[in-house]
């Protein structure tokens, strides 16, 4: 009975925090990466696509670019929003961000999946609430007003 | 005299502030938008391409997709990184970002431009600096090792 009632408040508080927010943007630091990877416009676009499948986005389109002299630029347009990348291999880096909505996919896949890909020794990820309820509340008061 | 050498200070800390960093990646939220133009397809392409147009970005390539029942998604793939947008009509909400690189853009016309267009009453932005050269240096000092 415990157990049920622990589950049951758990289960409350996800749902209100999936409500705190319409979206989730993930922002993915990547650094000290394998820079001939990065400079690599098809595995990029590989590891991009596969990122946002594993995570269960589904996918609409993708737009990838090759630099001169280097560097990548990537995005992946998914039915929940956006996971783009753009890669520096002169200093080892890439910057990568994640925009979803819903609950379905989860990002922190493709955060993992990514970082081992581009044999990054090193990384960090921010998560930023989009548009956000009491937000939304609140400006729709300042129009009725 | 002073006001020569407060400039040439002023510009220096400018230099030092814009090396800081490989990119910069702005989070526009904009709240309490006309809901009309954000399920507007057309109107919001015009308004992505003229924003980046304005902002002084280099245009690679572009793709919209409109959501059913409503919300559109866009993104503006640029030689700078990217500007994207995503709408959900129903919450008079958008949420916008522009990720560049280099000083030659400038984020804030387009995030004006945008909320103006999008006849938003409220909105606010966020700056993020990507691939932080503290932290590259840091990582390759740790590589190094």
């Amino acid at each position: 009975m415990y157990v049920v009632g622990f589950l049951f408040i758990a289960l409350q508080l996800k749902g209100e925090k999936e409500l705190a927010s319409l979206g989730q943007h993930f922002i993915f630091e990547l650094y000290d990466c394998n820079p001939v990877i990065l400079d690599d416009l098809e595995a990029i676009k590989e590891i991009m696509l596969t990122a946002a499948k594993k995570s269960g986005a589904t996918i609409l389109n993708n737009f990838l670019h090759k630099f001169s002299p280097q560097g990548v630029s990537g995005v992946v347009i998914i039915a929940e929003s956006h996971l783009a990348i753009h890669t520096w291999p002169e200093n080892n880096y890439a910057g990568a961000d994640f925009f979803t909505c819903g609950t379905r996919v989860d990002p922190l896949i493709a955060y993992e999946y990514i970082k081992q890909q581009l044999e990054c020794k090193y990384s960090n990820y921010t998560k930023l609430d989009r548009g956000k309820i009491e937000e939304i509340e609140k400006a729709a008061g300042h129009s009725s007003i």
